[in-house]
């Protein structure tokens, strides 16, 4: 699995004040221990301070990169935020976190994309708003993954987003991610899927029961990315349990040395 | 799901004690503690006596049938012994688990079906032993269900057991399971599953974590049913959790119910 560790996020309260205090030991514990816990990449998001966002994400990048060396997912809607936090990275192997097939947004961020060759996290979406069923989010990952490609992308360097909706707004959309994830994962073996988890359990509690069993079916459907709290011992042993069992890790040879290493609860 | 409670095996050594001093008490605690937690039937299995079996069965049988009005899951490949359980009880709706098609025991299981009208956990295993593919079970599986509806048991009545081997033995085994669960569901809506979970850890540590992902993989799957420990609080949740992720549980009203219990850990 490549895990996006989703915790340096503006939206949760603690990770706002540290940016706002530049408060830099945090941001840099924060960025280690997700990586120590199995991040692939740390995603940064300073979306919550509107027009200070590009000022905000530079000094977001240059913290975490001066605490690991683990590549950054640049998390943002808005390019000019995007762009400064590219300018300040020193780090290779980033990803843009996203895109859409919103046209105005495709063109903004498809030019950074093709002029720092990044990876991208492609959002099942465009100008008709969130799709529906299966075939919606196909048609709209299909056109993402053809005009990426034909700008130079290559395939694996794209990360498909399902975009999960949730359970209690209706009963089908866990089922609609997971055929998704199985259909882009057929069509498309190289193109990865970053799967937004915990949007599935919004408004129900016990949400994290929700999330970890969301996180199997979908593993099990070909799911191989995600963004997710690698902090979460529970979420990652299951990630280290369906790997050995869906045979991506042979013999369970991972999940017992994550298990003598204390990791498997 | 259909949950059949796996706890009052004589292979547990406190179960297999209060057999052997007739403690009613712990034996009737132990099928009221899985009824209350869940169990739609209760399995009963005195196999570690031997030659007593039958005697021991039809006494675990009687005790059960004390303490609650749940049905019975007869548990033995020995059709003596299934026949004394058979005979000693007053309840409806029991299964006996199990029957193969090895000759020998399908030819004396079938009768013993035919006779007391029960329903079947059939085994997908022949005289040439465990299979090793999909297509070897379903082979099985198929002559189970049309011979077993030749005879007039309804395909409701039959719960195929897709015989799930360790993943420390081959890394394929889970998906072999979970594939066969899916066909048999595509090929015969009506007939139920009744997968023995716990095989499928056999060897490795930290069982229950990958108990508890096979579950969830195989629920999204399509099992419906399962012999299990509904004593086991996590794994209940996660069955709570993945009916409200398929769509079984409509809205997550009963996971919120269940939750409202102080069911959802």
């Amino acid at each position: 699995m490549i895990i996006i560790g989703e915790k340096l996020n503006s939206s949760i309260k603690a990770v706002k004040e540290a940016i706002e205090n530049s408060d830099s030991k945090f941001i840099e514990k924060m960025a280690q221990d997700q990586a120590s816990a199995g991040a692939n990449f740390i995603d940064v998001n300073a979306g919550m301070f509107l027009e200070d966002e590009p000022k905000k994400i530079k000094w977001l990048v240059k913290t975490v990169e001066n605490a690991t060396d683990i590549p950054l997912s640049i998390d943002s809607p808005n390019s000019s935020a995007i762009e400064a936090g590219l300018k300040a990275s020193k780090n290779k192997g980033i990803i843009i976190n996203s895109i859409t097939y919103e046209k105005k947004r495709y063109d903004e961020v498809i030019s950074l994309v093709d002029e720092y060759k990044t990876g991208v996290v492609a959002l099942c979406m465009d100008d008709n708003g969130m799709p529906e069923t299966v075939d919606d989010r196909l048609k709209i990952a299909d056109k993402l993954i053809e005009s990426l490609t034909k700008k130079g992308i290559s395939l694996c360097d794209i990360y498909i987003d399902p975009m999960v909706r949730p359970i209690g707004t209706g009963p089908q959309y866990a089922m609609v991610a997971i055929e998704t994830i199985r259909n882009i994962k057929k069509n498309y073996k190289d193109v990865h899927i970053a799967c937004g988890l915990s949007n599935i359990s919004f408004g129900i509690p016990a949400r994290k029961t929700v999330n970890q069993a969301f996180l199997v079916g979908a593993m099990f459907a070909g799911m191989d990315g995600a963004i997710l709290d690698p902090l979460d011992e529970k979420l990652m042993s299951f990630i280290y349990a369906t790997e050995a069992l869906t045979g991506v890790d042979e013999y369970c040879i991972n999940y017992i040395m994550k298990f003598k290493e204390g990791q498997i609860i």
